[in-house]
Parts: C-alpha cells; structure tokens; sequence
C-alpha cells in the first residue's frame, strides 16, 4: 500500500494552553528520549477529588481538542481513538480487527498508525480498556515503531504480556498496572479507569480530563447489576461525573439496535444449572470464548457442585485459564481441574470439558473434535455439547457446519437458538441511554459500530433530548475538533486498514486482492512463448496453462483452440514491417484470448501472456 | 467432475407388482418414444374417493418401494426427492441450491441426476410443490436431458414458463396445471394435491399413493389460520390420510430448532400499517422476496388505503407482479400503480417503491439504490427503507452491507430486527408436531434442512411416541427401501453437486475448486524459462510473474531472489550426466521456490513453473 503521509501542521503549534496546564506535564518538551515518550504520568486515588485543579484552557486559548478514531468506526473490532491537546496526545485501545471475505488469504487488520508515527513524540500513553482482541490485539505491532506508557488493568495486561511474549519488539513495553478508580496523568490529560461490565473480567471505561473539559470513552460495556465477580458497573461516578459537566460522550454501539437490558451473565449459570441437573448421564462439554473468564468461573462452579471433574482443552483456553488463575481472576475448587491426558481416568458423567472453538474456527479443539481430529477426546451419543456462545456475524456458516457435524456424531447439541446459553456483553438500548442520561454529554459520538449501529444511537441520544447538531457521527481519520466556539469536523488525516498477511504487514494493498479475488472466481490461463523478432519465428510454444478454470483433462480441445487463437495474434503481431511494440504484443494476446474465452464460456480468467525474446 | 456411473439394476428387475397395477399403467412398457415418458397420467378430482381402488402390492411382493433424494437433505436448497417402484418411478420437486463460499466462482449448483438419466423410461412425472428456485430452479437444466410431464399449481408453472423462456430446449415441455385438491395417476403412483400455506401463493404439499401405501411429502409448509388469499392448510385432508394411515412422512426441517407457531402473514401486514400510518411524511420503499406475492399484495392494499401510489422496480420483481396480475393471483386497485420513470409526478409521500434486492445482492434494484446508482431512485433523509425479509444464512454481510449504505445517506432503515415485518414461510416446532400428529406415519424421514434441522425434527417425532427405528435421517442418493417387511436403508445412487459457472454445466470440479482457493489465498507465482538440453543452457528466462501475492514494485528484490533460485536449480538439473527428467526439473524448481518464499513470507503462493525446451 503506497503511503501518505500527511503532516499535522496544527498540533505542532505552541500553544497557549501550556501556561495553564499542571504540574506534572512539565517534562513533556523533554525529547532526550525520542523513540521513547518520557514516562511523565502519576498515579493517584480518585478520592479525594479537587474538582477543580485540573488545568483549563485561558479564555483567549484557541488550542483545539482532537478527537481522531484511527479504528472501530464503520467497523466491528479494531478500536483505537487518538485523542489531542496542543502538544500531547493520548491513545485509547490498540485493537485489531478480522479480515472481511473481500480480504481474501488476510490473516489480520491492524490500524494504519502514521498519524502516531509521525507524533510519536507527543504520545503520552496507551491506555486500554479490557483485554479483548479488538481492543488489544494491535498491540504487538503496534509497539514495533511507538513505545509510550501502556496503562491497563491487571487482567488486561496479563493478556498483553502473554501476546508480546510470542513477539519480538526493539524495547521494552512500559506496562504500568491499574485499578478501577486510579487516576493517570498523562500529559495535559488525566485518565480515570471506571469500572463497568462487560464479558470479560477487569473491564473500564474512561473519564479523561482535558483543557476543554471531560470526556468519557466507555469502551464496551454492560450493566450487570449481579456479576459474578468484582463489582457492578459503576454508575455513581458516572453520575458524578455527569453533574459535573461531561462535555463528549464517546459511546460503543455494538448492540444499539437491540431493545431493552442485556440480560446478567448469571442467566447463562442458571441455564447451566438445569443442563447440568437433567444430563447428569452425558459428559458435557462447553465452548465458549476463552477470555471470557466468568463464564468459564461459572462452568467450573456448575461442575464442581455436580461432583464433576473439569479438563481444558484448545490452547487460547488453557492459557487464559492459566493466567487468571495466577492473576487471582479465577477460583477453581482444589481437585476439580484434571489434566485432558487423564480424563480416561473418569466415566464420560463424571466430566465436563471447557474448550475453544465457539466460532467454529478451523483447527480450534471444537471443530477437532467434531471431525475426529482430536487426540485426547472422541464424541459420541454420552456427549452433550454446549455453544455457550454466539455466532459473530460472519461466522454463521462455520459454526453450523460443526453443529452439524456433531450432530452426525449423534451427539446432543445445545446451543444459543435453542437455549439462554449466552448473554452478550454489550449494553442494549436501555443500557446505552442509561449511559447517556447519566453523563448527561454536550456533544455525544457513537463509536464501535458499523454505520447502522452507530445511526441507532444517534436516534437513542436524539431521544434523550441531546441536539442533532451536537451528535457528531464520525469516522475512521475524522478530526472532531473542540475549542471554545463549540465543535466541528476538521481535517481528516491518515488512516484505514494495515492487512497482516503471514510476516509481511501493510504490503499487501488492493491490486494484490483484486487480483485474488479474479483468480478465485475464474481461475487463470497463462499463455508462454519465445519468440525470435529477426527471424519473425516462434522458437517455443506457445504453451498454454490453466489453474482453477476448466479441468484440463476434459477440456483439451478448449486449450488447443487458445493455443490456436494465441499463434495466430502472435504471428499477425511479428509478421508485420516496423518496430514490434512489446506491451502491444502482450495486450494483444490477452485481449484475443479473452474474448474467445468469454465467448467459449461466458467465464472471464485472468489470462497472463509471457513472451520472452530470444 | 468425473461421473461414476452405477447401474441401478434392481430397478430394472420386472416386478410381480405389476399384475396388481391399476389401468392407468397400461401403457408404461411403451418405449416408442425413449426420450419422452409417455403422458399416461389421469387427472381427476380428489372427492368422491373411493380409498381402496388403489393398486396394492399382494403378499407375496417383494418389490421394494424405493425413496431417493437427490437434493435437500444436509443442505439448505437444491430440493429433489425422487420415488420408484418397479418399473415407475416420480419426481418431488426440481430445485437449484446456492454456492457454499468454499464453491469460488460458481454461479448456481444442480443435482446430479445422473440417476434419472439412467432411467428416463420410467419416469412417469415431475410434481412441483411451489414455485421458490430452490424447488423449481434446476428445471431448466434437468428438462434438458429427460422430458417428462410436468405437474403443478397454475402460479407455479407460470414461474416455471418464465424461466424456460430464458433457455433452449431440445423439445416443447409437457407442464399440465393442477389444483388443489386435484390427484394425478403416474404409473403405478396417484398423487394428490393438498393446499399448504407457504410464503408464495399457490404452494402444496403430495399425499402420494403407492403399491406399498399413502406417502406424505411435505413441500415446504406453515399453517397460516389467516393467509391473504387462498385458504388455510388443508388439515382435514391430511388428517384423513392420517386416520387411514401413512406409511411414510417426508416433512420439511427448516424451522424445526425453532420453538412455537410461526407468525401468520398479516402479522406484516399490521406491522405495514403502523408504519405507513406513522410515516405519512415518507416516501417508502419496502424490499421484499419477489416471489412472496401475498406479501406484494399487502404492501399495495396498505398503500392504497393510504392513498399511494406504487411503482415497482428489480427485473424479478417486476416480472413476478405481472405474472401474478395475469395469473389472478394479486389484485391491484386501479389507478394505484405508476411507471417507475413517472414517480416524478408525484411528491415522495405519495409513492410507495416494491423492490428487489432484501438480500443485499449486488446490482439488485435496492443495492443500486443505495451505492446512487439507480436511474429513477435517488434516495434521501426524506426516504424510509422497509427491509421485508430476512437475511439468508450466509447473506448477513451483505445485507448489513446495504443497510449500512441507506443509513449513510441518512435514509431511515426498518428491518426484521428493529420490527416485525417479516415471518417464515416454514413451520416451526408446533406446526412440524401438528403435520405429525395428524398423519400418524408409521415411517418418518425429515427432509429440507442440515443435519442440524433434520435432526431437530427427529427430535419432535420422538417426542410424539414415533419409534427410533422408524425415523430414518437419510442423505443425498441414499435409497431407502420399503417392503413387506419394513424400512430400511439400501443401496447409495450416484447424486451430488453439479456445479453451474457461467455456460459451463458440470466441467467444474474439486480440483478446480481446490485451484481457485489456492490462488484466492496467497495468489500465483510464475517462473518461466527456455532451456536448451543439447548445449545445457538457459536460452531465455527465467521469469518471474506474479499475481495476488505481492505487490511487485515493493517487492522486486524479493522477485529477484526467487529469480535466483529458479537459475541455481535449473542448472544443478540440467548440468548433471545421464538424462533429463523434464517432470523433476518441474517439481524441483516448484519445490525450492516454494520453500523459499515460505521461509520468508510464511506464505504458500500457487508456483507454476513452465520450462520450455528448444
């Protein structure tokens, strides 16, 4: 992908908001560590708060907040938000996204970070939310070229540390570990970490205090008012906040277009409960989303209280298991974990196994086990398989090829059409205006969403009264700008999507998968010959050679005609007086045989004519 | 795709059964004219009946009642169920199915019937249940090969008609109409036809009397207690069949994961006329499936009695309402419907549009509309897009695709998420007990789903007391066989997939198929070279071509390398003694290539190495 590079002219101004600002940015001119954003931030308590100490932009300030998505806007996954104040700058989220089906062979999207690159000196933090993919899973690359303080709390960073771990970087990552209610300077901005729920453990959104005022990033979220661990959304602070003046709201999306609650992650352990209750003949087995670590909790609790014995299998799941044990995230009953090589141990009813797979991703234990492709467990009608998932949009197919196949099995499914054995972890309509109505936001912009989604909670904050001049629909690379007059779109700078290709990241751009994308539909027929321009002759072939369109061995009269069509251009093409234009020649062959094809067919193959010259 | 043909030569066994034959199959020995079954059918209307003039198999019969499917079981579409006994065989349904996203490139998939070609003189009749493609899709195809009479509804075949004037046949096809309630002798068969309401007008299931006893082939069925048009479900028919008894049910599984009654159609129509009543400031647009003519109807009452008018626009949808009209199935006040290219006379609240396109498909009219590539249509904030339908697993994407486009140009959006304004046109779990409970099989086979569905529907015939050895889930060309004795599964036929890609019908196969997903993933290298074995030299080349796998100008050391390669292993190949193995100096130099890029790209490009020797 040929890169732009768009100098940000405007945030290198000196500006006057400098004067006002507090103690602890006086080391952010410091550049003796250019590669390397001085650690300038402190940590303090929340409480007590001095509402009123945090600097303020002068009345005659015209420095302009920022707000740049670089990622999650008209998009699922891959959130990242730069948000800027005169000379510093602040990162939320760092995550990747996967590939659409356009993207054909894409392991991974990552954002394009060269706005960062090009203000590395100003970047006073990454500060994440939780410790999902979409919101994390950037962070490998992304610490290759910037390496400023990561803030996160400790299950977050756990998950960090074990991605960089398969990773090499030029340095060391600056981790610095929080909890909800810590406080982080960072430059001009403070960064409160406020606890919400969501469907992995140790999640936050964030009140970021800034010149122009408080902004609140809520990463993803739900309410649930009895969660199994930790505590319950806390919505206080936001009030608190909210009467103090909540000047943007930056809300997710995800579920905006659903009515009601989210229903509390204890629902899915009722269902449990009864599954467990009345299959007490069957060896259970659950899929589910390894990093959602309460609900793994609640299997295991489920089992223990049916006298089972729990065995992990799938690697993501092993590793989180592992993490959030050692990080206190996760409280198994002594003796109920066994190794998977020891589950021959125990009847099939005396075990539950806890695996990946919920996606139907290929080479997942799931799907291994589905097509018996599994060394250390074998399905059969004893087994009770549980989706204790959803399928994510896209997925669909693959998880109910799999569903299928253990079917055939004769195995027993239970899966989330046919039981509540999944909430999702994302506020529905009224949790989003009880975010809303709370934080009460002048300006308010839906993030984390496609465009409908985004549109949805439009209509929600429309709805609570918020004006439509001051709900501002963004998107990837859009600058929302704040100043004193009000706020507006401003410039749109470098942004989209890096494609991560096996080692390779960023070079594979859109002439590279629109080829993919010809080949796959039609396949491709390559037309070689040698040709001597003195003696006007064809020294060898032309040799003609399909891939991916026709079965040759049925079709060799087709190929005899192409080769036919291709001697004859070729001899027209040399034959004549006058110079031989060789892109000519080229062009000619492919055009020719192109149509005859179409023609033949109604199929149009990439067709590759290589003439070499003798 | 290789053919393997298997002789079904049980079939042609003469059969005892015959002397118990009814007049009507007088003259099914009759091979004048081989290549056309004989139009030996009667048609008569079902009442008076007289129950035991059916021919019946004697004692000591052993000709076996065979049921084989060629399409519709583990796959969604392509529906095709064929039934024989001895020398007569019938055909339920002629459908095409959708490609999966592993058939790159395809544009429409066909059962392989192969069998039936093998036994064109017996077939006695194609019936048709209703008119959806996947039901009579691959009537085209199939009617291009065999040739004989052609049974159903009058909207059904005039669907039918309109498909067939697309295409040459080599003969005029024999359609005959029927209606409800009508039987039809086929050879040693009578079916009869019995209204079921479905989400096209005009839909039957087939009460199917054979030597062995009655059949019940569902089609696809919901009980809708207030259709639109027509009448209700015939379940006293059916459960007459029941009191008299049948052998076999072969009933649909598309909705039987899903618990309760499926929603009756004007359930839409109450949802329409909420919306209409509280967008009276709109112009709308509803897309809908064209074929759901009792749907169309509602959408054009609702307009009229709010004083609309309507234009429709999309090929299927415009050809579908004239059909209709013509046929008598839909009833449009005068005065209400306008040319697409005159809606400028009137003002957007006066107009309602009925388009294609609810399944996002690229270039339909709604998909045009929202990429502003529509000629007539340029949709605004003043527009409200009523989304009819529901998106068909698989399609997901792309519907939100189109949604997230509307939202874009700030058009307001309903769809079956936000509102109800759509239902299925399949039975769920209470209905799919209700055609159980009232035909009282001795044998049931689910038919029309995955293996997921057809296993769910086992799940409600067990839950009615059916015996596990009576339910029977088959697969695609397995036969199974019903004699005195009982039911079991015999012999498999040759039946499958035959893939459709533009005029090629057949010619794309696995390997093709394993071609195209090599090259979607990681593209196409091409090295070619002229070697001259005499002199050992290269006379031209090596080149290096490469598509979709990186983009070359970025890349050109790389390519260098592999130049590099290509040279060494070709003159370590040609430099030796002895002879030339012109298949290894191939594989060798798509070998090295391959192991090259791996170890530096981790990625497994398509190599195709064409050495050319002068």
């Amino acid at each position: 992908m040929p890169k732009k590079e768009k100098q940000n002219t405007e945030s290198r101004k000196t500006s006057g908001a400098r004067t006002a600002r507090g103690k602890s940015s006086a080391s952010s001119k410091d550049k003796s560590e250019p590669r390397r954003a001085a650690s300038e931030t402190t940590k303090t308590k929340s409480s007590p708060r001095k509402p009123r100490s945090e600097p303020r932009a002068g009345k005659n300030d015209t420095t302009k907040l920022r707000i740049i998505p670089l990622g999650g806007l008209n998009e699922i996954g891959k959130n990242m938000t730069v948000i800027e104040y005169g000379d510093d700058i602040i990162v939320v989220d760092c995550g990747l996204g996967f590939p659409d089906e356009d993207m054909l062979g894409i392991d991974l999207v990552i954002p394009d970070i060269t706005y960062l690159e090009n203000n590395r000196d100003k970047i006073r933090g990454i500060f994440l939310t939780h410790g999902h993919e979409d919101h994390i899973g950037a962070m490998p690359y992304v610490l290759r070229s910037i390496n400023p303080p990561v803030y996160g709390t400790r299950l977050t960073l756990g998950i960090v540390k074990n991605k960089l771990s398969e990773f090499s970087l030029p340095w060391d990552p600056q981790l610095n570990e929080v909890s909800a209610g810590d406080t982080i300077k960072a430059g001009v901005f403070s960064v409160e970490f406020i606890r919400v729920n969501h469907s992995i453990a140790d999640a936050c959104c964030l009140a970021i205090n800034t010149p122009r005022g408080m902004l609140v990033h809520t990463g993803d979220f739900k309410l649930d008012l009895t969660p199994i661990e930790g505590e319950m959304m806390n919505i206080t602070r936001l009030g608190e906040l909210g009467k103090r003046g909540v000047l943007l709201l930056m809300c997710e999306s995800t579920n905006a277009e659903r009515a009601g609650y989210t229903p509390s992650e204890r629902k899915v352990g009722q269902s449990l409960e009864y599954i467990f209750s009345t299959n007490a003949d069957k060896r259970i087995i659950v899929a589910t989303f390894s990093s959602n670590v309460h609900r793994v909790q609640q299997i295991i609790d489920t089992s223990a209280r049916h006298g089972r014995r729990v065995a992990v299998t799938g690697r993501s799941m092993i590793n989180i298991v592992n993490a959030a044990v050692e990080l206190g995230y996760m409280n198994i009953p002594s003796g109920t974990l066994v190794d998977i090589n020891d589950i021959k141990r125990y009847k099939p009813e005396q075990l539950t196994l806890i695996t990946t797979g919920s996606q139907g991703e290929p080479m997942s234990a799931l799907y291994r086990m589905a097509y018996s492709d599994h060394s250390q467990v074998t399905l059969g009608a004893q087994d009770l398989v549980v989706l204790s998932s959803s399928a994510i949009p896209g997925n669909e197919k693959t998880v109910s090829r799999v569903i299928n196949e253990l079917c055939r099995r004769g195995v027993h499914v239970l899966h989330d059409s046919s039981m509540e054995v999944h909430v999702s972890g994302h506020a529905c309509q009224e949790e989003l205006k009880l975010m809303q109505a709370l934080t009460k936001p002048k300006y308010f912009m839906p993030i984390h969403g496609e465009y409908r989604h985004m549109t949805a909670n439009r209509e929600l904050a429309l709805s609570l009264g918020i004006e439509s001049n001051n709900i501002f629909i963004s998107d990837v690379g859009k600058v929302l700008e704040i100043d004193r007059k009000g706020a507006r779109f401003g410039e749109t700078v470098q942004a989209g999507n890096v494609l991560v290709d096996g080692y390779s990241v960023g070079d594979i751009g859109n002439i590279v998968l629109r080829d993919r994308k010809h080949l796959a539909e039609d396949g491709l027929v390559v037309v070689v010959a040698s040709v001597d321009l003195q003696d006007k002759i064809l020294v060898s072939g032309p040799e003609v050679v399909s891939r991916g369109f026709v079965y040759v061995r049925e079709s060799e009269e087709l190929m005899d005609e192409v080769r036919e069509v291709a001697i004859n251009t070729l001899f027209e093409c040399i034959s004549g007086r006058g110079k031989v234009d060789k892109i000519q020649i080229k062009n000619r062959v492919r055009d020719d045989i192109s149509k005859f094809l179409m023609s033949k067919t109604k199929r149009k193959p990439m067709v590759l004519p290589i003439i070499m010259y003798v």
